[in-house]
């Protein structure tokens, strides 16, 4: 196995520094920002008190997620998708895997008919934007809950548990954790992994960009992802402690 | 473990019965209809003398599909998407999945400078339309290259291997090969893969609709998928000969 | 006047062999596959409890249609009109005339507040497609129609009659009836028919492509489409016997 | 038969009295607005250097047209299209049937590589508005044309005959000729017909709106059509003159 | 300072010949064509009995405006909005202008739960469209107050005062009343001025197109914009009573 | 004159604390992030080596503005553009606003064929985010010109003068100047006023929310404005000298 050199002399299996900033914004019931070493995501969660029609009457709650990218965050300037008219397929598979990974951890029952609206926008792009997105959101939302235990519109917290995601990659044969943007454009295989703070899988989600991966490669990454999961768990844990 | 009884008697571990009907309409290069079960869907292969801006100049060629549903292929009526004025995020999901799961066999530059365009159009739906159109699409792909073979527009085929897809779940406890409509509803982790005919994986994508899965689940998932996908790599070789 | 040749040596007057596949697939309340010769349409009925604005709270229903043709149904590729973004001019045309043509059949009082949704999805075309169009949907209507009498949600048939369609046109001077695509690009006139299986005129369409035609001329088409009707008319019966 | 009372008198074979002013606007190269009675649309004819894709390089011209109401031309406000977003299903029919039926009488090799763009916008609606704007788009393009052959830029007139429009129906059972609104609305027939000046048909479009018509019906209606376009003819001819 | 010669001996400091031909069209409740010169703009007040959202059970009533150029009102043709499918940011900002400006002068709550909705469609345009517009505008709204006085459905005119506005500018070093269009598209600054009948500013909207404009220059450009008010208040009157 | 008591004692003619960070995000070739009170807005400029087909073969460049508010920097949450598919007319109004303002001390010919595109987006909104984003956006646009004369791109710098933006106001009778959003809303008279450093008026947007407004009142808020500006025009140069 060659060796991979990464910038700023990082491990294969490190993450990069994760800083989570609460309250980063005034208005929002939950307002992070999440930054995965120079990824910026603002995460904010805003309580509606309405449901989607799905929902209306069933006494449940709803969880739902957009993203957004502002058009400079990028190496080169992205069109602004409000200009556009119309939202990428990226992202809005990007959004719907944000918005089922918050669920996976919500009671919706004990949340009432009430809506947690996240927004997670991307100040500044250096891979792992949705891995960033989603590990902030769980903040934010929490943050969102207790205002809604605090005010007693709920009795309980209808989070069961947290939920982080991290992306590993093989780059030349080797198997990285928490890809950047140098290293997601040109590996072979690229992962998101969600999981719960229980270590249960949430999702996965791998594709082999150049070669397929063999079973082997998949469990190295599996390993290298459980790891950092559990180093954002506890950086999320921090984060509401602090 | 639980025993849950599939219809027909069908083994935990079975495929539902596959069929793959080569030159199904007229028009297309390449035009497969293939059945899992009761799922239809219609892929047609057409090459197009031309690139998207991306690869223009650069000698190679672009593999790209788009995925549609008839609105009454499904229980009851979806409603159509052009009437709608736009494709829902699960369709573009889907049509980037098939996209980037062909792609993955072909050597582009074997191609040329000219697309094959993949539309995988379902005429009923009874669970794994994608996996079906996937593996329909390789098919309809390969009918077209053979074309461009015997037009002497290409002297060698661009397609490195066979690629194919299933979905296993776990539903009640089981791990399910191959899931129809009424055990993708209701199972609790639900796995796509997309595989080649060397066994490599291409795409892995897995997620837990209700209580999160645990890596034994996930191996006994990838094991099922494994002997699916070697079957269907053997029915896309039988057709091929038929 | 010359002699056209027509392909298969089809006569003048003679319709393209006209096959009615019901129960094509099996959500649909009807479900037609109609083919007029290489022209194959797949027409399905689907009944939802509720009607359109303008018809809420008249004891009313309603009759509508909608049409779409598959990306390569046609000799060369199509674009999606769901990846575009909108229907075309000829779609919308084309899928107004087909619920025109229904409803002029239709005691809309006898159905009672609810909708018959025809769907008309082009699968292989081959010239004709609204009329093979028109004339499977009634098929597909009269099954859904028999489907809600069966359940006693009506009790009286809301049919008061049968409606077919045909295409007539001069192609070199030979007026013909049911113009396939080779005839209908290069005809000077074009004309679509749609009758009741009583003989009463539903819709009538005619277009000088190249030179204006006479009233000699519509009135040699219009034979010629009155006797296509009457074969059509008695096929669907056959079909709704078969 | 019964008799039916049309407003002022009007008799049952009369159209409403017809206005062809031209120059009504200052900027177009042809500026008419046409009058059918109350029903007033203004038709501009401009004269672009450029055809669309479909024409670059033949050496031919284009002529097409568009259609729009203004929001307060009918009884009750209309939606304005521009707000909504989109051009009805109606209005797109309307517009395409206006450039059908002016390239029916245009030589386009004549035209030369440039486009007449027909803009018919209805400024008072009191039925008949499609008929009007061909009626009146004729003449507008004839002021186009002699602006081009004034300056020079064509040597002879592409225009080969006059073309003009015009509605018949059948109103409790009585054949009328150029429906207004409060006709329109209650009729069991509609038709309208395109023809040239020397009595071709261009395009013949009929619709029953209750039950459907006769032979025999559509008979009389032809023969009230062919009058009223003689007249409307005239009635352009001796606009261009004055 | 420069003479600047205007087109037909205009004096800096006069209006354009202004008409106002009320009941242009019928079926608006007000339908009033103005004229600034050669700017012709369709002002029509439909009353509808609901509004807005925001406004429901309220007890007040809403007063709303939309802009359309018809294609072939300006020099060279404009692409029509509703083929485009969406209104320019020009067009918004007219239309909020308009609205804002009527509402100013309007007292919702004695309009009662109904919206008078403006739509002012230029038929030609020569400078000046959005304050011919708002000018208009008005006195179409006033028929149209007159009319749901004369209809008893409200008591008191909701109508505080006249609004009327009109556009300054320097071209050439000259402030100028009332451009036109060529002196529109060449001078330095353009203002346009909303005022109401007692000489209270609503609007002011004023942009430097070349150079930055003085403190002396916007003094002058308003003394001018006040006496051009006058006047146009002067013909609304003298119009209304007419 | 009443008095009216402002937030944290700020006096009516005071300027909120402002504060510009440079460098704020990586990528861009200028970023800013500038802040008026709790109004925080984060201004990228973007060279790119094209412009609009306008500007082709003129040898001159072009500075446009987009604008975008996150979806929860307001009060309440706002609906994100991107997912409705349009912006609004109000985010239309600011971006056209933007780019008017930077144009206008620009020497476009100077800045060669390139554009400089202007991305201002709203992190969190307190009033005058139009104002905070023509006053960041400029310093944005130096440091994006001083890149290209560093990169010899250029010779001379386009930017002939510096340009910034205010808001003043009228509440409760009070004229004030930087209007936070309670008393936006509150406010009878809004103005954006719109400057360069050398004192000349590049747009002056005034609006009578509730009473129209006297001269006297009109230059008792240009008055505010100048001082606000000239404040403002420090700011941005202090800035560029930290």
């Amino acid at each position: 196995m060659t060796t991979y050199l990464r910038s700023q002399g990082r491990a294969p299996d490190a993450l990069r520094p994760v800083r989570i900033t609460r309250n980063y914004t005034r208005h929002a019931e939950g307002s992070v920002l999440i930054e995965f070493g120079d990824t910026r995501v603002l995460c904010t969660a805003s309580v509606e008190e309405r449901v989607p029609p799905h929902k209306r009457g069933s006494g449940e709650g709803w969880v739902t997620a957009e993203y957004g990218m502002l058009p400079r965050s990028t190496h080169t300037r992205t069109d602004r998708e409000a200009a556009k008219g119309k939202q990428s397929g990226r992202t809005q598979e990007i959004q719907r895997l944000i918005g089922r990974s918050l669920r996976a951890v919500f009671d919706l029952a004990k949340l009432g008919e009430r809506t947690i609206q996240l927004d997670c926008d991307v100040i500044q792009a250096d891979g792992g934007t949705r891995t960033a997105a989603i590990t902030g959101a769980w903040v934010a939302a929490h943050d969102a809950v207790t205002k809604l235990l605090d005010l007693g519109l709920i009795d309980e917290s209808p989070i069961r548990d947290a939920v982080a995601a991290v992306s590993v990659g093989i780059v030349q044969g080797v198997p990285l954790l928490d890809l950047e943007y140098v290293e997601d454009s040109s590996c072979d295989t690229d992962m998101n992994l969600v999981m719960t703070g229980s270590g249960g899988f949430v999702e996965i989600q791998g594709t082999a960009e150049g070669v397929p991966f063999s079973r082997a490669e998949m469990d190295a990454l599996l390993a290298l992802g459980e790891k950092g999961i559990r180093e954002l768990i506890a950086a999320q844990k921090a984060a509401l402690e602090g």
